[in-house]
C-alpha cells in the first residue's frame, strides 16, 4: 500500500528534464496541469546547478525543491512526507534508464517520454528496475490519448471492420530537412546516438507510428522488412524509414517516418482496412475520425458526438465541433496516469477502460526500432519481432 | 495601485457560477489553469447552497472559500489578505449585471462570460459600475483568443489585404434543432428570456461572429438589417438570424448564425475579401488559416509556422502540425488577462500587443444584438449601429 | 410531328454566337460533343463576316453552313434537307430574345445560355415567342447537370431531410475584382449593361445560385431584400451581391454572389436545412455531396457510389473516385435536351427523370434578378417574386 | 510519309474490344471526342460477332465497318481508302499484343490500353511489331493526362523542388475486397491470369501508380523490394502490393496498391519531396496541387490558375474552379496522340512539349510487375529493375 494511501486532491509530481529552451517539457506541465489532477512541485530540470535553478523559479518551486542531481531528488524527494508521487522524465533517451531507476527503486511513480530508451540494452535493464518496484510506469505515447484513437480501437474490438487485413501508418515530418542550427537542442540531441540511441526518426516518431498501429490494429507483429536512410549529409542516425509489416493471421502494413518529407509538419496518419471497414484518422485534424464500411459511404465520426462510444466519450471535454487537440490529448495521457496512480495507493484494482501505454509497450517499441535497424542493416531481410 | 502589487505567482482567482452540470464553467477553469497563471480558489457555483457545496468540493476549493451567495463571496473575499484578486462570471446572462457590480464595486477583476449582459439597459449599468471601478474587465470572446485569428487581424492591419470590401462570417449549429431534454441545462437558460435576455442564437453565437468579425475586419459597422427567426414551435428566442451588414467606408457583409443547422457543430467561419486579398478561417480546424492575394495560389499559413508573425506566434505553444484547440484559444484569453492584472498591480502599461474583449466589446455586442432584433422587428429596416 | 420524325444518329446543331475568343462558346461544343449525341453543322458565330468564316473553319465546320447573320441561318437551315434541328445560343444576353425568335419561329429547338435575357421585358417577349413556337426550349442552367444536384434533389423531394428550414447559397468569384483588361471579351459584355441587361454578378452567377437552390430544395420563393454593389470604380452593374430569402412555409434563407471575392474562383456552394438533416455540396469538388442526419455523422455521398439513388446514377458514366467535372455536367444537360427533342420528335411523353432548367426557370431568373435590383434601389426593401 | 499525309479534319480511329458491358471501352470513346480530334469510324468490338454487331450498332458504326475478327478489321480497314488512321485497343491484356501487331504492321497507330501487355514475353515481342513498324503507339497510363500532373512534373525538372528524396505513390480500391459476382465481366478477366497477366492489381493499378511516380519524378529506378498477397480466398493474383523502391542518385520510395482497401475508391495520391520543396497530388480531387516550399506555406495551385505553367495550361480547357476530371484528362492523352499522329503524317517532328507514355513505358511498366512478382517470391529480395 502506498504511504499516500489515505491522500486526496492532486498528485504531487516531479519532473527530470525540460530546463529552459527544452520542448517536451513545457508540454508535459501543461498535460499534467490541464485537469487539476497533477501539482508539480519539485524538479531537477536540468543537470547544471544554474541552468536548474533558473528553470525551476520561472515555472514557480519552491528553491528547496529544486535540484540538479536526480539522484539527490529522488533521494530526498523520498524521505518528504510532502514528497512526490511520481515523477515526469522528459530527458533525452540515454537517461530514461538511470532516472527512471533512482525513483523507481524509492517507489515514485514513472511518467516517461518515449522511446523507452536509446538501446535494447537499456531497455532490458529498466524492464528489471521497473518490474522490481511498487510503482507505476507510464510512458507517454500520447497519440492513444486523443479520443478519436480510442474510438478507432473500440471500433476494431467491436468487430466492426471485419477482420484486419492492412495498417498503412505515417509519420512525415521536415523539420529537419536540413542539417539543424547549433542551438537547437531538440535536433542536436535527437541526432547524436550517445543521447537517442541507436534510432533516429525510427526511435523518434517511428515508434510513435508503431505504437498507435499496434494499439488501434491490436494485431501481433510477426516480422518486419526496413530500409532506413540518412538524407542530410554527416547524418549519424536515420532521418527516413520506409518499413514493411507483416502481422499475425496474415495481415500486412506499411509504416513510414519522415523528418526530411518537406512541408510535413506532424503528419501522422492511420488507415487500418478490415473485410468490413476501413478506418482514417489523422493527427492534424484530430476531431475527425473517418470509417468507412465495405459498400457504403464514408462517415465522419467528430469527438464527443453522439456516433462516438465511452471510450472516447470519457477523454472528451467539450461538445463536438470544438476542436480539442494536442495538449488535451497528452492530458489524458496524464488522466489516465493519475487513475492508475490512486488506484495504487489503495490497492484498487484498475477499471477495464482505462488504458495508457505500459512499460511492455515501450520494450516493444525498443525492440520495433532495433528490428528496424538490423532488417536495414541486413539490406531489409525480414526480420522477426 | 493594488493591495497585490507585491505578489508574485499565480492569479488567486473566484468562480461563480458553473456548478455541477454546467458547460462553461469548466471550460473556464481548464483555460484559466492551462498555463499556470491562475489559481481558483474560492467560489459561488451555484446559489442553491447544497449544490454550491458540492460543486465546490468536487473541484478541489477549501470549504470556507465555497460560498452560495455571490455577494457575501465578494464581501469576504475582498476581506482576506489571501482573497481572490479576480473572478470568473460564468452565470447566465441576467445575472452578470449583479454579479460583475459585486466584485467591481471591491476592486475585483472581472472575467466575464459574453455576451456582456442579457439587455441594453443591463450593458449600461454593467458600464457604469466598471467605469467607476478600479478593476480590470475582460470579456471572454474567446475565439479572438484563437492565434489565427491574431495572424488574420494583423495581416489586415499591415494592409497586406488592400482596402476590405467583404466579410462573411456565420456560426452555425444544430443543437436546438429540436425542442431540448428538460435536463439540459444549458439549453433551457439559453431559450429562456427571463435569462438570456433579448437574443437568442444572436446573443449566445450571433455576437462571438460580430465580435470576431470586427476584431479581424477593423471595420466600423455603420448600420445592419436582419430577419431572425425561431424555426422550433414555442421558442420565444430566435434560433437563426441572417444579417446583412454595412461597414464604414462602403464595405459590406453577411452574418448568418443558427442553431437549428441540422448537421453543423460548431462551424464558426471568417472570410474577408480586401482589394488585394482574401482570407478563410474556420474555428473546426483553427490551425490552418487560407490567405489568398488576388491572382495568386492560397496559402495555408498554420499555427506557429515561420509564416506567422509575432501576434500569433506569442500565443502558440507548441510546433505546427500539434493541432491547438478550443480550450487552447481560450487560455490565450485568460493569459492575456493575467498580463493586464499584473500589469494593474504595479500600474504599468499594457504593451500594445496584448489584447483582450473589452467591456466596450460587450457593450458593442449587447448593441448589435438590440439593433438585430430591432431591424427584424421591423421587417428588415436598416438599423443603424 | 417534327419534320425529323424518323430521324437517327446525333442531332445535327447550329450555334450562334462562340467565335473566337470567346470562352462560354466552346464549353457548349464539348458538352453537346461529349456523349456523342449532337453534331455541330452549323454556325453564326460571329457578326462579323470574317471573323465568323474563320471561327467557323477552326472548328470544322462546312464553309457553306458558315454564317454571320442568324435570321439568315434560320432561315436557310430550316430549308436544308439536312437543316439543324436545334442551336445553341451562346451570345451576350441581350441577344438572347431575337436570336431565340427566329429559331423558335422555324420550330427549330432552342438551347440558350444563362440568364433568359437581359432585361424582364425581353424575357416576357421571348416567352411568348416559345409559347407559339413548337419546339423545345432548354436553357443551360448547367449546375444542376452535376448528379450529386440531382442526389441532392431527390434527397430533398424524399423528404429525407424533412421540413426545410433553411437555404446557404453562395457563389463566389474573383475574376473582375480589378477592371479587366479591355481584351477580356466575356468581361466586356458581362459590365455592360447594353448587353448583359440589369444584373451583373446577380445576373452572370446570382441566377445559377438561385436556380441550384429552387432546383434542390423545391421551395416556393415569396419576397427577397438586397444589397448590391459595385466595388470596382466606374462599373456600371452589381458586382456582389447579399441577398436574403423569405419562402413560403417559412423557409428562410440567404444567397450570396460576389464576383470580386478575391481568391475565390468558381465558388458554388448549396446547403440546405431540414428539420431532419442538412447537406452541402460544393461545385469545386463536385463528386461528394455531404449528407448529414440530426444526431448522427455527416455521410460523404460520393458520385456513382451505391449511396446514391437513380436520379443521379442516370447521369454518371465512370465509378466513383474517377472525378467527373464541369463538362460532364453541361454534358447531362445537353443529353437531358436530346431525350426532349427526340421525345418532341415522336411526340412522345418526356419521362418523369428527364429534367432540365425550362423557359419558365429562365423567367424566374430574370425575375429574381429584377426583385434584386429592385430591393436594392429601395434599401433593401421585401420584394416579392 | 502516311498515306494520310493530307487528311485534314478528325482522325479516323478504330476499336478492338469495349463491347456491351464494358468500362474501358467507354472511357476511350468519350477521351476520343471529347476535344473533336478523332472521329470512330469502325470497330471489333467483341469477338462474338452477334454482340459485336449490337455493340456496334449501339454507338453508330455503319454495319460495313462492323467486325468481330480483329485481324479481318486490320485488314480492309488498311485497304480502304476511308479506312481507320489509328486503332484504340481496350481489350484484356492477353489480346493486346496480338491486336497491337495485327494493326501495325499494316501502319495503323495503336492506343493502347495499360499495361502493355500481362507477361513480359509479350511486352519483348510487342516491341518488335512496334520497332518494325511505321506507326505511334500510345499507351494510356491516362493521369499523366491531368494538367496538374504535368504542373507538377514541370516543377520537378524545373529544379523548385531540390533534389529529389522521396516519392511516395499509393493507389487504393476497394472492388475487389470481397469475390465479384460472376456478371461483373471487368472483375472476371482482371482477376484471372490467363487474361490478366501475372499482376493483379499490381498489374492493373500499381502501373499506374508506377508510371506517374515515374513520369513526374524523373528518377531512375535501380531496385525494388515487393510484398504481394492476395487477401481473397481463392484469388490467382494479387490484391494488394506493398512495394520499397530505390531511385538511382539515392532517391527512396514506397508505392501501396489495392484492391481490398475498404472504403477507398481511386485513392491514387503522389507525393514527392526533394531538398527544396515538396508535392502532394491526388487523383480524387485532381484540380488542386498542394506545394510546399521548406520552410513556407503549402500553397494550393489550382489547375489553369495563373500559378501553373505552360504545359499545364496547354493542357486546360476551362478557367480555374470548374472541375476538370478523368476523361478531360484521358482526352489530353487522345489529344496528345493526336498530336503525334498528325506529326506522322507529314513527318514533321513533334514538339518538345508533346508527351505521351509509349512502348517505353509499357516496357518499363512490365518489367515493374515482373520484378515485383519476382521480388516478393524471393521473399521481398531487393530486385534490380
Amino acid at each position: 500500500m502506498s504511504r499516500f494511501a489515505d491522500r486526496q486532491g492532486p498528485i504531487r509530481l516531479g519532473m527530470v528534464g525540460g530546463g529552459q529552451g527544452a520542448l517536451i517539457g513545457g508540454v508535459h506541465r501543461i498535460a499534467a496541469r490541464l485537469d487539476g489532477a497533477f501539482d508539480l512541485v519539485a524538479g531537477a530540470l536540468s543537470s547544471t546547478a544554474d541552468k536548474a535553478k533558473a528553470s525551476g523559479l520561472e515555472i514557480g518551486l519552491s528553491e528547496d525543491r529544486i535540484y540538479h542531481d536526480f539522484t539527490e531528488m529522488a533521494e530526498r524527494e523520498s524521505r518528504r512526507a510532502d514528497g512526490i508521487e511520481a515523477v515526469a522524465i522528459v530527458t533525452p533517451n540515454h537517461l530514461h534508464l538511470p532516472v527512471a531507476r533512482a525513483f523507481l527503486e524509492r517507489g515514485i511513480h514513472v511518467i516517461c517520454d518515449k522511446p523507452l530508451t536509446g538501446t535494447m540494452a537499456d531497455a532490458t535493464a529498466l524492464k528489471a528496475a521497473a518490474d522490481a518496484a511498487d510503482a507505476v510506469f507510464i510512458l507517454t505515447h500520447n497519440y492513444t490519448g486523443y479520443p478519436l484513437v480510442r474510438e478507432a480501437k473500440a471500433r476494431v474490438d467491436s468487430g466492426a471492420l471485419g477482420e484486419i487485413r492492412l495498417v498503412q501508418v505515417e509519420y512525415a515530418q521536415d523539420w529537419l530537412a536540413e542539417d539543424p542550427s547549433p542551438d537547437n537542442k531538440q535536433a542536436a540531441w535527437r541526432t547524436d546516438p550517445a543521447l537517442s540511441g541507436i534510432g533516429g526518426a525510427i526511435g523518434d516518431i517511428g515508434t510513435h507510428a508503431w505504437n498507435i498501429a499496434r494499439f488501434v490494429s491490436g494485431l501481433q507483429p510477426e516480422a518486419l522488412s526496413a530500409d532506413l536512410q540518412s538524407f542530410v549529409s554527416g547524418r549519424r542516425l536515420d532521418d527516413n524509414a520506409h518499413v514493411l509489416l507483416r502481422f499475425a493471421g496474415g495481415a500486412r502494413g506499411m509504416l513510414w517516418c519522415s523528418q526530411v518529407a518537406a512541408g510535413a509538419e506532424n503528419g501522422l496518419r492511420l488507415r487500418v482496412y478490415g473485410t468490413k471497414a476501413g478506418l482514417d484518422w489523422q493527427q492534424e485534424n484530430p476531431n475527425v475520425l473517418k470509417v468507412t464500411p465495405l459498400g457504403g459511404p464514408t462517415t465522419l465520426i467528430t469527438r464527443a458526438s453522439k456516433s462516438t462510444g465511452e471510450a472516447a466519450q470519457r477523454l472528451s471535454r467539450i461538445p463536438p465541433g470544438h476542436p480539442e487537440g494536442f495538449f488535451e490529448a497528452f492530458a489524458n495521457i496524464y488522466g489516465e496516469a493519475a487513475l492508475a496512480i490512486r488506484a495504487h495507493r489503495t490497492g484498487d484494482a484498475l477499471p477495464p477502460h482505462v488504458t495508457f501505454p505500459t512499460l511492455a509497450d515501450g520494450m516493444e517499441g525498443v525492440a520495433f526500432i532495433a528490428a528496424c535497424v538490423a532488417s536495414s542493416t541486413a539490406n531489409g531481410q525480414w526480420t522477426a519481432l
